[in-house]
């Protein structure tokens, strides 16, 4: 069930059924975004637009979105939660992060976790990772067999597939950092002794496989790119950018939602009286 | 164990093992917040400064906040919760509502939502409304047998300081508006089309229970206030008076803890390289 495409989210989109090479992504694209005091204001703007929108899908409740955010290290997953999510506050965001799997985890499937954490109607979800490591660090690392991961990209259609026939809209968000870019932020982290915790020396062994993993992705973004949960590739190096992109498909993907303030149900606002 | 009273914040505490009547606690008090203008500048300044505490906790991994909103409707909860922790955004800062309890949650003791609830290290959590709704609308509405609700004081102070006792930090606040000010809001809610999602008519059957709410809040803000999980009392008719004051103790109580970031543990930044 196609449906009509965003204007502006398009130029980011990874189109179905075609094919797809992340190489032809530029990670320090502009996009239509000149100016960066103006890409600010902007995302200040559709971040509030945003929290408006939120508040009529919660008063609505009868349906959701889920916002996936996947990248590399440093490729700015919680920064871009705070300039787009942080207007609307922790009360109709629920923020879930997936880091390796837990033993009691590893004893269900792959999707187990996932689907537990997706957002109830009313509510926007962000997934800080999500369900896609499980065809990028688990394929890359070789912690599953590759016949049981080239089962799982159909699999994850199918998934979306339910939760968006079910009210959860869903946008699968790739921030697409350089290798050199990801080398600045990662120096940062290990010289600003405030960063350091947010450094692990496994994360160098990650960007040693920098080229698999970006197969691995484009192998995902093509796969996985559908019409009900499409993927965008976000060129990331610039932090205003990638704000300024992402806030504003955000805005018009709950614009198109168009939540609605439910009428009263059971009560008629011309006759109750505060006593 | 007890702690050092703060400075701000005991001006509000109901105190410890004192005998204590909700009635001398004026909805409208200022408090020290005279100007309004200066006060909410203060509460800016304040849930920055929470936030830049609040990486700290998380980085450091040890411990916990449990922040506990309790009030009657329209206490301005959801209120609080935005102008106190959305500068902190929805990373680190979990919000709980506690509705009536479902099927499966009755199927277990009153405590046991509360406790799968509580805020893992390193996160702030916030209770919207809690387990004091089991000695209020419970107690009110007789939706359990006065012997059991009588057990439940001290069955909460001991839940209340194992939390304490590993590694929580819990801070309630009792919402105190006057019944004036709940008729305003209530019929604010009945006449603006995109606020009646908020009104339900029960909200009028607890209004017109006003008197044994308020004997109700008065028994458990007397017998649960502890040094380890103090109640204050916060007056709340002015919204910019209760932000204030409550920003203003969540971060006293922050830099109290004073959550530190950790050193680097397996290596080493002298000898890290990116390459």
């Amino acid at each position: 069930m196609a449906e009509k495409p965003k204007a502006f989210g398009e130029r980011y989109m990874v189109k179905p059924g075609k094919s797809f090479r992340l190489a032809d992504c530029d990670p320090r694209a502009a996009n239509g975004f000149s100016d960066k005091d103006a890409a600010k204001a902007d995302t200040v703007r559709d971040a509030a637009a945003i929290d408006a929108l939120q508040d009529k899908l919660y008063a609505e409740g009868k349906r959701a979105l889920l916002v996936i955010l996947q990248g590399i290290d440093c490729s700015g997953k919680d920064g871009t939660v705070r300039a787009v999510f942080n207007h609307c506050g922790p009360i109709g965001v629920k923020v879930q992060p997936f880091k390796a799997p837990t033993a009691d985890e590893l004893a269900q499937d792959y999707l187990w976790r996932v689907h537990h954490a997706c957002p109830p109607r009313g509510f926007i979800g962000i997934f800080n990772r999500s369900h896609y490591e499980d065809v990028l660090v688990v394929k890359v690392r070789g912690y599953a067999p590759p016949e049981a991961i080239e089962k799982r990209y159909d699999e994850i259609n199918a998934f979306e597939k339910m939760l968006s026939d079910n009210g959860t809209k869903i946008l699968k968000f790739m921030l697409n950092i350089s290798k050199d870019e990801q080398a600045e932020r990662l120096t940062e982290r290990i010289e600003i002794p405030e960063k350091r915790w947010k450094f692990n020396p496994s994360d160098l062994e990650d960007r040693a496989l920098w080229n698999d993993y970006m197969k691995a992705y484009e192998v995902a973004l093509t796969r996985c790119s559908t019409h009900h949960a499409p993927w965008y590739v976000i060129p990331a190096d610039r932090n205003w950018v990638r704000n300024a992109a992402i806030s504003r498909i955000v805005r018009e993907t709950l614009e198109e939602m168009n939540p609605k303030y439910p009428e009263p149900k059971g009560w008629d606002p011309k006759t109750v009286k505060v006593v």
